[in-house]
């Protein structure tokens, strides 16, 4: 009889983080929704279709942010302690910055991307009523750090 | 007694999409996650501590896809009939593309463009052991449209 | 050898709703979380320590009618075309209205009770930092109907 | 260039509670499902279309409280150390009573509430066949305790 | 610059069902979790100490069911007009049937097979206090058909 | 009036955890999908018609076990520290094996039970084109175990 031992090389796994430090760990992550200036005017004034844009945007954001383990596949589940998700409008585009916390054995970094992501395609999606053109761009992390 | 009626204006709300008609629609989304090109090739050679990024990404982006109105506050919850994730590696980076079908009554940009951010979210998440300047860029619908 | 066959008699089961007409189906319902006047003050100023309650809460009332399936064991999953929830302040409380619609085989009244019951929620979670007394009321249904 | 920093004020945002300490907490919430006289009858003696309605209620207010941060939007996600869910049923209804417990840094009041609300949704979707005017009164939070 | 289209040969892909008939569509499925005859016992005299192990597992059967392309990467959602689940209890364990019923584009066996996995795992979680070598068996399609 | 206080005898009910240690505890469990020997051959060649099946299976044993007690109804959150899941071919199925590991008050068996299980469903549904007959087999606990 013929066997095989599927060889793990390249398969995917989780990293053990039982032996980790339970150690205070935040993470900020910035991105940008760039859209046309008339869009703007809309998100600014809150007359688009779809309603306040920003704080449905932060809301989901933050929602994200909570399930980023059901996402991403090899992440660890985290309770975070804290989630922010902030904006900054210009004349040609949304900022998006968010901030995640933590006292565990893992960084928190996939949930301030994760919110940072989720809180652009909202926007995306309140805008794209009128915006055929939007772009997101520039979602990376900003800061990692240990506390304590 | 005072007695407030909240204004609507500018309150989130959903699109009613009860009247428009049940046909075939397609989305396709596309973006790009920047590398290191060290990364890329430890990328290509399936030798990345968490294992073969591509597949997991894939894999990502697909279930994602099916849980876009969980995600975002106002979309419509849909049974998608398909979704694809593709990737093409180069150099510097990971070029992704999503598309989305469904025969419905509104339509899938914004399964396309979760599937998109997730997928490269899990690319990220997958090479952040290696990489630490990574960034997802371009995130954009690249087409839309009806069918029969 | 004893052999039982579980008596089905009380035994939870769904309803098989293929057989029933896809007509376009539109539910109402209502309730009220009652508040000490001073908590109303600071909700109408947004002066809250969790920030805008009404939006909130409206935001996570569709998103809870979204996923009433998953939270009611034996209710159908349906994709909903249209969820709002609404809000009247007065000086002892927020009567909290939601409506649901969709073109299925089952009415959507568990979807809008949901609503206005995670809506109500929420309410209670962006207050109860400032206010320990209060209760969710009169959660019902205000309308259930056919149309076409 | 305009540029406009959007005002937090009035912004949701999470409590960070990083700083709390961690130590054993316990909340009992409560409310009542009001039901005709004749549906209380079919619910004690487990005839009603859908089956036996406490059993099932209360299985889904102890699912339920453990999801209660995906539904709050501001919520911490938190690991329950125990939920149970009780109820009374007299000539006029069903009272409802739940009790939560954790060993975190932040309170479980939320979990409880959660657990009688969606307990009553679905005694409301278990007897709707046969009682059209039930209404969910006095959701309240009952007590809330450390301890150790 | 050296470039590499990713071969898709071998890459998870969902199948597009875009094209197939809306009919309706049966499935059912069994399987067995074998126990220890005492285990029996304790679960016919409702005297496990969680509880009523059949109803809990039935409730967690039909809610996995309805959640089905959650859990199986390249499901359809689909949303089940029906399922249910059934169980016989001899001397030596308890045998799970459940059925799924559907009005879509492709077949509902995944859900009538998830229904009887979480059923079977959800009742070696009510007995594993008292019985440590349960296994699951026999897990399998009995039939598919459409109707119409 | 009538008063009847439901007898708690058979209802389910979770076990309060709070009081136990917090230690290191891991579980391994299997089980086998049984296959046609020419379904085997494909699943090997990669070159079923959904693709790569190991790996999809892979992934989502690990995401359903970070899900657990979403499924089943009596299962504390756990946020395991470790998953992995492990496949052997040999010439009529494919065995399984599941590890989870996590630092909490309460053992990880139903994780790595769920892992196996969700695995197992996952290549039916990648097999299931190509093969009618293929049964899920001795899905069992295999070691459990507390460390430090």
């Amino acid at each position: 009889m013929e066997f095989s031992h599927i060889d793990r090389e390249g398969a995917s796994r989780m990293v053990d983080v039982g032996e980790k430090a339970t150690v205070r760990r935040i993470a900020r992550a910035s991105g940008r929704v760039t859209m046309d200036p008339q869009t703007v005017r809309l998100l600014r004034e809150k007359a688009l279709p779809k309603g306040d844009a920003l704080n449905t945007a932060r809301i989901a954001g933050v929602m994200a942010a909570k399930r980023t383990s059901e996402l991403i596949p090899l992440c660890h589940g985290l309770n975070v302690t804290f989630v922010d998700v902030d904006f900054e409008v210009d004349d040609t585009g949304v900022g998006i910055t968010a901030e995640a916390r933590i006292s565990d054995r893992t960084g928190v970094e996939m949930e301030a991307l994760t919110a940072v992501s989720v809180a652009a395609l909202t926007l995306y999606d309140m805008c794209k009523a009128v915006d055929k053109g939007m772009t997101i761009e520039g979602v990376r992390l900003v800061e990692k750090r240990k506390e304590g």
